[in-house]
């Protein structure tokens, strides 16, 4: 039997519009995000199995970055400056690490919601929470697709609407065993609009080295 | 006996060079940050006294704002939307809320430091640790007077000497009650290369309200 053949197929899993998951997620495994109609923003998460109390970080990773956008080749650090994941493929190159996941708080603050949704951050929250990670332990999210344009001068931010198109997508590689919290997210200004679902994908590690 | 005659004398307190300090500061009371010299940053962090889980977030402050670059009239959002800090007085107009305290890893990987300075990081977790507060709660810094320079269109950070002249100054009054932690900062590049002292007066809520 040749070897390639025992190997399972790539499931392409769908997440609903402003809905949610987590999984795990193993060292060098590839974890495709994928944008299936276009101007839609995924919140990512990432936490290391040995220990919750790791976690991506948006402070030591553009710090050592020295760039607010990320994209191929770029690693995703943790609060204790290890890479959690690395960008090993990009088909949109904008993306946001700044802004927290939306909530329920966002939707009161900035949209005036007197009945708010529970947001990206409910939603996280709820994946999370059988893995035993708190909703204060949710930090900024590394936001797929998501556009949010900074003026230099007056520093100034706006959200506008993502640059993916219908199946852009962004692969990330696991540098050691993760937690991943992943959502479609449900804010209206973030997405152009419109709620629609994240596609994603898991190639494992001992699978063929090849793009999705 | 006139009552303003028995308040306590406002003092005036120092952070050494490149080291850190923690304190409570009470609803109400008034902290000012003073940089005596020019051009030396201080690294603010705030946790609530009555749960020390929550803590000051950079991804809801700059969200709720739209803005990175924060100033007078500004409030500092928690990790759960309640505002911690607001700032009431700032001759300065200048300061970082995106990146990570300077740490170890810090110096090892933008510096090439082979024994690196345990930088603002280590100075806080010393700092904040009779506190019962954990190194990985250390979330992004509030980074009074830190230059960062964001460039709109490549995303380009860049850290330039602070804009903070001798005697500049930063007012925060606190909206409940709070621990800080406050460094002199210990990363050259933040500090146009030189390491100085950090001044700061607490004034409390029933002094008199007028500027230090």
């Amino acid at each position: 039997m040749p070897p390639d053949t025992a190997l399972p197929p790539i499931r392409r899993q769908e997440i609903a519009p402003r809905s949610g998951v987590a999984f795990e997620l193993a060292k060098g495994d590839r974890l495709t995000i994928i944008d299936p109609k276009g101007e839609q923003v995924a919140d990512l998460l990432a936490f290391s199995v040995a220990d919750r109390d790791e976690v991506i970080s948006s402070g030591r990773t553009l710090d050592y970055a020295s760039r607010i956008y990320l994209t191929t080749g770029d690693p995703i650090y943790s609060n204790r400056s290890n890479v959690l994941l690395r960008i090993v493929e990009d088909t949109v190159g904008r993306h946001d690490f700044l802004l927290t996941p939306c909530s329920a708080d966002t939707f009161r603050i900035i949209y005036g919601d007197t009945h708010p949704h529970h947001g990206c951050f409910g939603n996280l929250a709820a994946a999370l929470a059988p893995y035993g990670i708190e909703p204060d332990r949710i930090p900024v999210a590394f936001n797929v697709f998501m556009n949010v344009v900074v003026n230099g001068e007056t520093g100034e931010l706006k959200v506008e609407p993502p640059l993916s198109r219908a199946g852009d997508h962004v692969t990330f590689e696991a540098e050691t065993d993760l937690i991943i919290g992943l959502t479609a997210c449900s804010a209206l200004q973030s997405n152009n609009n419109a709620f629609k679902p994240i596609h994603y994908e898991i190639r494992p590690a001992d699978a063929a080295p090849q793009s999705p």
